[in-house]
């Protein structure tokens, strides 16, 4: 008799066609199609951007998905939901900032984004802090906001003041007008707080290489305001930093999420690969522990995935464990071929001839179990 | 020390992009650029169709490629080659009626279907009988003619005659005045030769299916003239069959090679499936022989590769040997995955995301390097 034979299948998302959950199913769809007595152990990835929270509660009994009303965007009200694991015996908060602030999300977008805040976003890390979790991960991508993280400041009870001790909304348009923030009523509780960042952005915040000038024009910022709001978050910032007694506008990945990152490193949080942490949050050292096989991929795979894409952090993992880990993505950039074969047991697009790019996404779940069920054949001889 | 690891690369041409050869020598090529101590037994396939006779030749010191003159199909001098390799001690032919009669060939395709005739195959094979050798492969696909094979019997001596004893030519225009055949002066070499004919169609000579209704269309027979030649060809058939007194019109294979097929089987010639004759030729048995695995694929491969296509056959081979045999194509019709995953350790496709027919043809040679390079990181785990 022998074992049965086990596959972790952890892919991310591919972005724009299936979620990372989805991938998973159809990996294994496609896996057990041909090869019915395999065990896939399907742990969903992600990154910390959109598709996070849903990654971290995939298949946990235990975890906790809530869901309440705070600011979006906008600054209407919006439904957003978060999540509370047990790790270690401690809970632990997932925000999604995306959840709040998403750049999918219709409502938030319809502001522009000269009035988008982060507001909601510290309303719900305080919504965290009520329940009495002090582990909070917050994830930053996929915001639709560029506002220095000024709005966290203020949701957390921050106040953001004019010269003449007015006080300043948290929205780029305004933020100019900042003189000085008052942190006294700023939560307490964040002092007995652990925040993790999860971020792949190392960009700073402002600057040519800063959240306005790099992540702005896809959020709407035109080539005429760039500037303007760049120096407006650059004032914010310099008070934000008078006031917290320490600086971050330059530590990598302030830029991130319009800034936001900026605001959780004032705050003392840290950052981190998001796909890195997820990872251990998932335990994925445990599921590979006995596997015979790991099987991962993102919509495209290219130079971008080894500098701590989710695919390359499971091949880590699988690796250091003398695990073969295979790549099965929408599309691979053949250039990255020969770096790509230094990290995994074979790159595969889940393309299977001449097709459109529109094909490939339509048919997405289709295409990538029949692919992952051609791969089992060979690693089928293998295990 | 291990032993070496083997490779065998027996694939069939990429229609439109590649010769079996080139596309062997790419998927080595990958295969050695991730695992260099690999070794690739390169044994390029080919099914009786264009590139049969550089297939047979491939890689054998002792075969010899013959060039010579004969009539191409529109009657005006062409040069051809044929080739005569050595097996089990005997010399053995390899005729490729496409070298002679070839539908790529624009010398031929200048002359009306109507006028073109097979006569030089006859001529070519009168060379062979000349050089002494008896076992002749005749590869039949990839012809521009529709003459029933009535240049092929021509040009082996034999007479076609109208009704007043007048010579009539073996060309479609003129087969309806053929009222009887003299065979007096057919080569008597013929008796004490063995003639195998390589193809995979089955079509009957004439009719619904024959060789005008089916073939006709791609070698430009109009649809006015399609009942006109097939009622041609079956007049000429008639006299055939009465001098050779024997039937063959509604053989297997008769309406191959616009009814070369017809005229080979009168001549006592035997079908067989083109890609089995040439394993055999090219003793694929021998190249699997201690290898490891096995690497096949064609330009794209669908349900019909399951009829006896290079790929199937290479497979059945390979299995037979209890060796694991995997599918790299251009294309791979994911409708047919369930079927070729019977016969295959899996099926992919040279592409590696969006890309059209015709960026995948350009790029071939290259993407079936890399297809191959991945291919062997996952079996590299196995061997």
């Amino acid at each position: 008799m022998t074992s049965p034979r086990i596959i972790v299948i952890a892919p991310d998302s591919f972005k724009g066609s299936l979620t990372s959950i989805e991938a998973a199913q159809a990996m294994a769809q496609g896996v057990q199609r041909v090869w019915p007595d395999a065990v896939c152990r399907l742990l969903p990835m992600a990154d910390g951007g959109e598709g996070t929270l849903d990654a971290c509660l995939h298949g946990d009994a235990s975890g906790e998905r809530l869901r309440t009303q705070v600011r979006g965007a906008g600054s209407t009200p919006c439904d957003a939901q978060f999540g509370i694991k047990q790790r270690d015996g401690k809970a632990v908060a997932i925000i999604e900032v995306a959840q709040v602030v998403g750049i999918t999300d219709p409502a938030g977008m319809a502001a522009p984004v000269g009035q988008r805040t982060t507001i909601g976003v510290g309303e719900l890390l305080r919504q965290v802090l009520d329940r009495g979790v002090r582990d909070v991960m917050l994830g930053l991508g996929g915001s639709s906001t560029n506002d220095g993280g000024a709005g966290l400041l203020v949701g957390l009870g921050a106040r953001l003041l004019d010269a003449s001790g007015k006080t300043v909304e948290p929205i780029p348009d305004q933020l100019q007008r900042v003189s000085k923030i008052d942190l006294s009523g700023l939560d307490a509780r964040l002092g007995q707080s652990r925040l993790v960042i999860l971020s792949d952005v190392n960009n700073p915040l402002t600057g040519p290489l800063g959240a306005t000038a790099v992540f702005g024009p896809q959020k709407g910022v035109t080539a005429g305001l760039r500037a303007v709001y760049d120096s407006a978050i650059g004032r914010f910032a310099e008070s934000a930093e008078r006031a917290f007694q320490r600086t971050a506008q330059n530590l990598p990945g302030a830029g991130a999420a319009g800034g936001l990152g900026f605001a959780c490193r004032l705050l003392g949080g840290t950052v981190h690969s998001g796909a890195e942490v997820i990872a251990g949050l998932l335990q994925l050292d445990q599921a590979l522990q006995g596997a015979g096989w790991a099987l991962t991929g993102e919509g495209r795979s290219d130079m971008q995935t080894l500098h701590g894409k989710t695919p390359c952090i499971v091949a880590r993992h699988a690796r250091q464990l003398g695990l073969p880990v295979t790549l099965l993505s929408g599309s691979v950039d053949r250039a990255a071929l020969p770096a790509l074969s230094e990290v995994f047991n074979g790159c595969f697009s889940s393309s299977f001839g001449p097709a459109s790019l529109r094909e490939l996404m339509d048919d997405s779940r289709a295409l990538l179990a029949d692919a992952a069920g051609q791969i089992a054949c060979l690693i089928g001889r293998t295990m």
